[in-house]
C-alpha cells in the first residue's frame, strides 16, 4: 500500500484502516475496508478485505484485494485501487454473512493474484 | 508473531486481533490489543497496542509491545509476552484518553526496541 512519503508517521491503525473508503480511478466509490488479513507468521498485511455491493449494508460480499493493490489518497479520504466495479464483481469473493469466508490456503491466494495483475502504479 | 505452524488459515483477520487478551509467562492477564500498527509502506505489522491498567475501562493506558514479542496461545486464546507487569508499567505508554499518541517516529521506536529486549522464545 502507497501512502504520501511525506507523512509525520510511518503507522496507521489497524482499526483506521478498517471502515475506510474504497474508489477506484474513476473516483467511483467503491465500497469500504471491511478487515484485513495478516499472516500469522510474518506480520505482513496481504489482503484487504472489501465489503462490496448491496444496499445499505445488506446483502453485500467481501472481496479480498491485495493489499499491495491499494494506495490512500489524502484528498479522498480514502484508499484508490485500479479495478471497475464490474472487475469487482468477476472477481473471488464470499457473502458477507454466510460464515463461508475462504482459508486462504495456497490455492485461493494462487488465484487471487491471478485475477488481480495490476499495472504499476 | 508466532503461531501454531499446523493452523489451516495462514491469514488472521485484523479485527480478531484487536480485543484479543494478552498474557504472560506466568499466566498473568496484562490487558487486551487495542489496536496494532501497521507500516504504511511495507505493510508490516509493527507493534501491538496493549490496552493495560485502570479498572473497567477507566484510566487505562496504552502499551505499543513489538509484534515479533507475542505469540499466541490457542489454549489461552490468546497472546503471550514475556514481560511482567513491572516492566510494562515502566515502558513507554499514553494515556488512551488524552490524545498523546506517539508519532511513531524513528527516535521512539528506537526506544521501544530498547525497552523491550526478549530473550528468544
Amino acid at each position: 500500500m502507497n501512502t504520501s512519503v511525506d507523512s509525520p508517521n510511518p503507522m496507521i491503525a489497524s482499526d483506521r484502516v478498517e471502515g475506510t473508503a474504497v474508489y477506484n480511478r474513476n473516483g467511483d466509490r467503491l465500497g469500504t475496508v471491511e478487515r484485513f488479513m495478516v499472516d500469522k507468521v510474518s506480520g505482513q498485511a496481504e489482503y484487504a478485505v472489501l465489503a462490496f455491493g448491496g444496499l445499505f449494508g445488506i446483502g453485500h460480499r467481501h472481496y479480498p484485494l491485495p493489499w499491495n493493490a491499494l494506495t490512500f489518497d489524502p484528498d479522498k479520504g480514502g484508499y484508490v485501487v485500479d479495478v471497475t466495479q464490474e472487475q469487482i464483481e468477476g472477481a473471488p469473493g464470499y457473502d458477507a454473512e454466510g460464515g463461508d469466508e475462504p482459508s486462504y490456503d495456497r490455492e485461493y491466494r494462487e488465484r487471487l493474484d491471478a485475477y488481480y495483475t495490476f499495472p504499476p502504479i
